[in-house]
Protein backbone atom coordinates (compact mmCIF):
# COMPACT_ATOMS: atom_id res chain seq x y z
CA UNK A 1 0.00 0.00 0.00
CA UNK A 2 1.39 3.53 -0.57
CA UNK A 3 3.07 5.08 2.10
CA UNK A 4 0.65 7.73 4.10
CA UNK A 5 1.45 9.56 7.64
CA UNK A 6 -0.64 10.75 10.00
CA UNK A 7 0.00 14.16 11.74
CA UNK A 8 -2.33 14.63 15.17
CA UNK A 9 -2.14 18.40 16.06
CA UNK A 10 -2.44 20.15 19.70
CA UNK A 11 -2.68 16.81 21.83
CA UNK A 12 -3.84 17.79 25.08
CA UNK A 13 -2.38 15.25 28.23
CA UNK A 14 -5.72 14.01 30.43
CA UNK A 15 -8.37 15.96 28.18
CA UNK A 16 -7.40 14.43 24.89
CA UNK A 17 -5.65 10.91 25.61
CA UNK A 18 -8.89 8.44 24.51
CA UNK A 19 -9.70 10.51 21.30
CA UNK A 20 -5.68 10.68 20.73
CA UNK A 21 -6.10 7.19 21.38
CA UNK A 22 -8.39 6.39 19.10
CA UNK A 23 -7.08 8.70 16.53
CA UNK A 24 -3.92 6.84 16.17
CA UNK A 25 -5.17 3.40 16.84
CA UNK A 26 -7.31 4.29 13.39
CA UNK A 27 -4.27 5.66 11.64
CA UNK A 28 -2.51 1.83 12.70
CA UNK A 29 -5.21 -0.41 11.91
CA UNK A 30 -6.18 1.20 8.54
CA UNK A 31 -2.85 1.32 7.21
CA UNK A 32 -0.76 4.07 7.99
CA UNK A 33 2.88 3.55 8.28
CA UNK A 34 3.19 6.57 11.05
CA UNK A 35 1.72 8.81 13.40
CA UNK A 36 3.44 11.89 14.66
CA UNK A 37 1.73 14.97 17.03
CA UNK A 38 2.43 18.20 18.49
CA UNK A 39 0.56 19.40 21.48
CA UNK A 40 1.74 18.26 25.32
CA UNK A 41 4.58 15.12 24.86
CA UNK A 42 2.60 12.23 26.26
CA UNK A 43 4.40 9.10 27.67
CA UNK A 44 1.04 7.33 28.51
CA UNK A 45 -0.14 7.96 25.22
CA UNK A 46 3.32 6.67 23.36
CA UNK A 47 2.99 3.59 26.00
CA UNK A 48 -0.18 2.86 24.89
CA UNK A 49 0.09 2.60 21.17
CA UNK A 50 3.88 1.05 21.89
CA UNK A 51 1.74 -2.00 23.93
CA UNK A 52 -0.40 -1.96 21.15
CA UNK A 53 2.43 -3.05 18.84
CA UNK A 54 3.48 -5.63 21.05
CA UNK A 55 0.15 -7.23 21.84
CA UNK A 56 -1.25 -6.66 18.04
CA UNK A 57 2.07 -7.03 15.69
CA UNK A 58 3.27 -4.40 13.44
CA UNK A 59 5.74 -1.83 14.14
CA UNK A 60 3.49 1.23 13.70
CA UNK A 61 5.57 4.50 15.31
CA UNK A 62 4.63 7.40 17.12
CA UNK A 63 6.79 10.08 17.28
CA UNK A 64 6.66 13.62 19.15
CA UNK A 65 7.49 16.24 17.08
CA UNK A 66 7.50 20.34 18.45
CA UNK A 67 6.74 22.64 15.54
CA UNK A 68 4.44 21.34 12.71
CA UNK A 69 5.01 24.45 10.75
CA UNK A 70 8.55 23.20 9.60
CA UNK A 71 7.56 19.77 9.90
CA UNK A 72 4.91 20.61 7.11
CA UNK A 73 7.27 22.75 5.42
CA UNK A 74 9.83 19.79 5.09
CA UNK A 75 7.26 17.19 4.01
CA UNK A 76 6.51 19.45 1.42
CA UNK A 77 9.65 20.27 0.35
CA UNK A 78 10.86 16.79 0.33
CA UNK A 79 8.48 16.15 -2.28
CA UNK A 80 4.95 14.69 -0.39
CA UNK A 81 1.62 16.12 -0.10
CA UNK A 82 -0.10 17.18 2.46
CA UNK A 83 -4.00 16.64 3.62
CA UNK A 84 -5.49 18.45 6.01
CA UNK A 85 -8.96 16.62 7.46
CA UNK A 86 -11.60 19.60 8.34
CA UNK A 87 -15.29 20.10 7.99
CA UNK A 88 -14.56 23.00 5.93
CA UNK A 89 -12.99 21.35 2.74
CA UNK A 90 -13.75 19.93 -0.17
CA UNK A 91 -15.42 17.02 -0.45
CA UNK A 92 -13.44 13.58 -0.34
CA UNK A 93 -16.04 11.99 -2.57
CA UNK A 94 -15.05 13.98 -5.37
CA UNK A 95 -11.42 14.64 -4.80
CA UNK A 96 -10.27 10.97 -3.72
CA UNK A 97 -9.51 9.61 -7.39
CA UNK A 98 -6.89 12.96 -8.11
CA UNK A 99 -5.52 12.36 -4.51
CA UNK A 100 -5.22 8.42 -5.20
CA UNK A 101 -2.88 9.28 -8.67
CA UNK A 102 -0.75 11.48 -7.19
CA UNK A 103 2.36 8.82 -5.98
CA UNK A 104 3.72 11.65 -3.48
CA UNK A 105 3.81 10.35 0.28
CA UNK A 106 1.12 11.72 2.09
CA UNK A 107 0.90 13.59 5.25
CA UNK A 108 -2.69 13.24 6.61
CA UNK A 109 -3.43 16.52 9.05
CA UNK A 110 -5.94 15.62 12.10
CA UNK A 111 -7.14 18.40 13.64
CA UNK A 112 -7.12 18.66 17.48
CA UNK A 113 -9.03 21.71 19.58
CA UNK A 114 -7.12 24.51 17.48
CA UNK A 115 -6.29 24.45 14.16
CA UNK A 116 -3.44 27.46 13.14
CA UNK A 117 -5.10 29.33 10.23
CA UNK A 118 -2.42 28.94 8.24
CA UNK A 119 -2.58 25.03 7.58
CA UNK A 120 -5.76 25.42 5.31
CA UNK A 121 -3.56 28.01 3.15
CA UNK A 122 -0.49 25.43 3.32
CA UNK A 123 -1.93 22.26 3.01
CA UNK A 124 -2.37 20.95 -0.48
CA UNK A 125 -5.39 19.91 0.15
CA UNK A 126 -8.05 20.12 2.50
CA UNK A 127 -10.50 17.50 2.58
CA UNK A 128 -13.72 17.30 3.86
CA UNK A 129 -15.65 13.61 4.78
CA UNK A 130 -19.46 15.17 5.24
CA UNK A 131 -19.82 19.10 6.13
CA UNK A 132 -21.36 18.00 9.28
CA UNK A 133 -19.73 18.23 12.71
CA UNK A 134 -18.86 14.79 13.34
CA UNK A 135 -15.41 13.37 14.58
CA UNK A 136 -11.84 13.52 13.82
CA UNK A 137 -11.36 9.48 14.39
CA UNK A 138 -14.55 9.53 11.74
CA UNK A 139 -12.88 11.57 9.31
CA UNK A 140 -9.66 9.83 9.26
CA UNK A 141 -11.15 6.05 9.46
CA UNK A 142 -13.29 7.04 6.19
CA UNK A 143 -10.65 8.87 4.20
CA UNK A 144 -8.23 5.67 4.60
CA UNK A 145 -10.99 3.37 4.19
CA UNK A 146 -11.58 5.59 0.47
CA UNK A 147 -8.11 5.91 0.20
CA UNK A 148 -6.90 2.12 0.23
CA UNK A 149 -10.13 0.88 -1.32
CA UNK A 150 -11.14 -1.62 1.59
CA UNK A 151 -7.96 -3.45 1.53
CA UNK A 152 -7.13 -1.69 4.64
CA UNK A 153 -9.14 -3.87 6.17
CA UNK A 154 -7.36 -7.00 5.22
CA UNK A 155 -3.94 -5.63 6.56
CA UNK A 156 -2.38 -8.83 8.49
CA UNK A 157 -0.02 -6.87 11.36
CA UNK A 158 3.37 -9.24 11.48
CA UNK A 159 4.41 -11.07 15.19
CA UNK A 160 1.43 -10.48 16.93
CA UNK A 161 0.77 -12.19 20.19
CA UNK A 162 -2.63 -12.39 20.12
CA UNK A 163 -5.49 -12.79 17.28
CA UNK A 164 -9.04 -12.19 17.00
CA UNK A 165 -11.09 -15.62 14.75
CA UNK A 166 -13.93 -13.73 13.81
CA UNK A 167 -16.70 -15.24 15.24
CA UNK A 168 -20.44 -14.98 14.45
CA UNK A 169 -21.85 -15.37 18.23
CA UNK A 170 -19.21 -14.96 20.58
CA UNK A 171 -15.84 -13.72 21.22
CA UNK A 172 -12.49 -16.19 20.00
CA UNK A 173 -8.68 -14.68 20.85
CA UNK A 174 -6.05 -16.80 20.11
CA UNK A 175 -2.64 -16.61 21.63
CA UNK A 176 0.51 -16.98 19.75
CA UNK A 177 3.54 -19.10 21.56
CA UNK B 1 -32.70 6.00 3.00
CA UNK B 2 -34.07 2.66 5.43
CA UNK B 3 -34.41 3.21 8.94
CA UNK B 4 -31.42 2.90 11.13
CA UNK B 5 -31.05 3.42 14.80
CA UNK B 6 -28.09 3.28 17.52
CA UNK B 7 -27.31 2.01 20.98
CA UNK B 8 -24.90 3.34 22.72
CA UNK B 9 -23.99 0.94 25.51
CA UNK B 10 -22.93 1.77 29.20
CA UNK B 11 -21.87 5.80 28.93
CA UNK B 12 -20.15 6.85 32.07
CA UNK B 13 -20.07 10.50 32.71
CA UNK B 14 -16.78 12.28 32.62
CA UNK B 15 -14.70 9.35 31.37
CA UNK B 16 -16.91 8.93 28.27
CA UNK B 17 -18.03 12.20 27.36
CA UNK B 18 -16.20 13.26 24.41
CA UNK B 19 -16.23 9.70 22.94
CA UNK B 20 -20.33 9.71 23.54
CA UNK B 21 -20.63 12.78 21.83
CA UNK B 22 -18.33 11.87 18.54
CA UNK B 23 -20.27 8.22 18.42
CA UNK B 24 -23.63 10.18 18.69
CA UNK B 25 -22.05 12.90 16.17
CA UNK B 26 -21.40 10.09 13.76
CA UNK B 27 -24.98 8.49 14.53
CA UNK B 28 -26.39 11.74 13.25
CA UNK B 29 -23.84 12.95 10.27
CA UNK B 30 -24.04 9.63 8.58
CA UNK B 31 -28.22 8.91 8.52
CA UNK B 32 -28.84 7.21 11.95
CA UNK B 33 -32.24 8.44 12.49
CA UNK B 34 -32.46 8.08 16.28
CA UNK B 35 -30.16 7.05 19.29
CA UNK B 36 -30.49 5.57 22.72
CA UNK B 37 -28.12 5.07 25.35
CA UNK B 38 -27.09 3.30 28.36
CA UNK B 39 -25.42 3.85 31.48
CA UNK B 40 -25.25 7.22 33.04
CA UNK B 41 -28.13 9.72 32.33
CA UNK B 42 -26.03 13.01 31.33
CA UNK B 43 -27.88 16.34 30.94
CA UNK B 44 -25.08 17.85 29.30
CA UNK B 45 -24.57 15.24 26.62
CA UNK B 46 -28.08 15.36 25.57
CA UNK B 47 -27.81 19.05 25.63
CA UNK B 48 -24.87 19.56 23.35
CA UNK B 49 -26.69 16.71 21.14
CA UNK B 50 -30.18 19.50 20.86
CA UNK B 51 -27.43 22.21 20.28
CA UNK B 52 -25.89 20.70 17.15
CA UNK B 53 -29.42 20.24 15.80
CA UNK B 54 -30.87 23.69 16.23
CA UNK B 55 -27.41 24.69 14.35
CA UNK B 56 -27.02 22.20 11.96
CA UNK B 57 -30.10 21.19 11.33
CA UNK B 58 -32.49 17.93 11.34
CA UNK B 59 -34.15 16.26 14.22
CA UNK B 60 -31.89 13.50 14.96
CA UNK B 61 -33.11 12.43 18.53
CA UNK B 62 -30.99 11.33 21.42
CA UNK B 63 -33.51 9.05 24.49
CA UNK B 64 -32.02 7.32 27.43
CA UNK B 65 -33.12 4.03 28.25
CA UNK B 66 -32.27 2.02 31.74
CA UNK B 67 -32.86 -1.51 30.29
CA UNK B 68 -31.01 -2.84 27.49
CA UNK B 69 -31.63 -6.72 27.68
CA UNK B 70 -35.41 -5.60 27.42
CA UNK B 71 -34.79 -3.07 24.67
CA UNK B 72 -33.09 -5.23 22.39
CA UNK B 73 -35.81 -8.01 22.83
CA UNK B 74 -38.23 -6.04 22.22
CA UNK B 75 -36.57 -4.34 18.96
CA UNK B 76 -36.37 -7.93 17.74
CA UNK B 77 -40.05 -8.99 18.68
CA UNK B 78 -40.86 -6.15 16.86
CA UNK B 79 -39.51 -7.60 14.02
CA UNK B 80 -36.17 -5.66 13.87
CA UNK B 81 -32.67 -6.66 13.68
CA UNK B 82 -29.83 -6.09 16.06
CA UNK B 83 -26.37 -5.39 15.19
CA UNK B 84 -23.62 -5.38 17.44
CA UNK B 85 -20.22 -3.84 16.03
CA UNK B 86 -17.22 -5.49 17.92
CA UNK B 87 -13.91 -6.40 16.80
CA UNK B 88 -14.40 -10.15 17.27
CA UNK B 89 -17.62 -10.36 15.13
CA UNK B 90 -17.43 -11.26 11.47
CA UNK B 91 -16.10 -8.75 8.84
CA UNK B 92 -18.22 -6.19 7.55
CA UNK B 93 -16.94 -6.74 3.66
CA UNK B 94 -18.21 -10.36 4.01
CA UNK B 95 -21.74 -9.47 5.46
CA UNK B 96 -22.78 -5.98 4.74
CA UNK B 97 -24.68 -7.46 1.17
CA UNK B 98 -26.89 -9.95 3.13
CA UNK B 99 -27.55 -7.65 6.31
CA UNK B 100 -28.52 -4.84 3.37
CA UNK B 101 -31.12 -7.14 2.11
CA UNK B 102 -32.90 -7.55 5.15
CA UNK B 103 -35.41 -4.66 5.17
CA UNK B 104 -35.97 -4.72 8.56
CA UNK B 105 -35.70 -1.91 11.23
CA UNK B 106 -32.07 -2.30 12.10
CA UNK B 107 -30.53 -1.45 15.76
CA UNK B 108 -26.58 -0.70 15.58
CA UNK B 109 -24.84 -2.18 18.69
CA UNK B 110 -21.75 0.16 19.65
CA UNK B 111 -20.14 -0.86 23.30
CA UNK B 112 -18.69 0.93 25.73
CA UNK B 113 -16.63 0.09 28.74
CA UNK B 114 -17.70 -3.31 29.21
CA UNK B 115 -20.22 -4.48 26.64
CA UNK B 116 -22.74 -7.57 28.79
CA UNK B 117 -21.89 -11.44 27.42
CA UNK B 118 -24.80 -12.17 26.20
CA UNK B 119 -24.85 -9.42 23.71
CA UNK B 120 -23.13 -11.29 21.68
CA UNK B 121 -25.34 -14.10 21.83
CA UNK B 122 -28.47 -12.17 21.36
CA UNK B 123 -27.68 -9.91 18.40
CA UNK B 124 -28.91 -10.83 15.02
CA UNK B 125 -25.56 -10.13 13.59
CA UNK B 126 -21.67 -9.40 15.39
CA UNK B 127 -20.14 -7.50 13.14
CA UNK B 128 -16.10 -6.24 13.14
CA UNK B 129 -14.74 -3.45 10.77
CA UNK B 130 -11.62 -4.91 10.86
CA UNK B 131 -9.98 -7.42 13.66
CA UNK B 132 -6.99 -5.14 15.05
CA UNK B 133 -8.09 -2.45 18.25
CA UNK B 134 -9.27 0.99 16.45
CA UNK B 135 -12.34 3.06 17.84
CA UNK B 136 -16.28 2.50 18.44
CA UNK B 137 -16.66 5.78 16.70
CA UNK B 138 -14.48 4.58 13.82
CA UNK B 139 -16.31 1.35 13.40
CA UNK B 140 -19.81 2.92 13.34
CA UNK B 141 -18.81 5.58 10.68
CA UNK B 142 -17.46 2.53 8.81
CA UNK B 143 -20.45 0.73 9.00
CA UNK B 144 -22.74 3.65 8.54
CA UNK B 145 -20.80 4.01 5.53
CA UNK B 146 -21.02 0.92 3.95
CA UNK B 147 -24.15 0.33 4.68
CA UNK B 148 -25.61 3.72 2.77
CA UNK B 149 -23.20 2.91 0.05
CA UNK B 150 -21.44 6.41 0.84
CA UNK B 151 -24.69 7.88 0.12
CA UNK B 152 -25.37 9.32 3.61
CA UNK B 153 -22.09 12.00 2.85
CA UNK B 154 -24.60 13.72 0.67
CA UNK B 155 -27.30 14.24 3.59
CA UNK B 156 -29.14 17.51 3.73
CA UNK B 157 -30.55 18.80 7.44
CA UNK B 158 -34.01 20.55 7.15
CA UNK B 159 -33.54 24.01 8.80
CA UNK B 160 -30.03 24.68 9.51
CA UNK B 161 -28.75 28.06 11.06
CA UNK B 162 -25.39 27.39 9.74
CA UNK B 163 -24.06 25.82 6.51
CA UNK B 164 -20.41 25.46 5.35
CA UNK B 165 -19.92 26.08 1.83
CA UNK B 166 -16.85 23.58 1.00
CA UNK B 167 -13.88 25.52 0.28
CA UNK B 168 -10.38 24.68 -1.14
CA UNK B 169 -8.21 26.65 0.74
CA UNK B 170 -10.28 28.30 3.96
CA UNK B 171 -13.44 28.26 5.71
CA UNK B 172 -16.31 29.32 4.64
CA UNK B 173 -19.51 29.39 6.73
CA UNK B 174 -23.18 30.87 6.17
CA UNK B 175 -25.48 32.24 8.52
CA UNK B 176 -29.13 31.82 7.62
CA UNK B 177 -31.62 34.38 8.14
Amino acid sequence: MDKICVLRLGHRIFRDSRLSTHVLLVARAFGAEKAYYTGDKDKNLENSICKINIEWGGDFVLEYIKNEKKFILNWQSNGGDVIHLTMYGLPVKDTIENIKTSKKPKLLIVGGAKVPGDIFSKADWNISITNQPHSEVSALSIFLHEYFSGKELDLEFSNPKVKIIPQKNTKKLVTKK
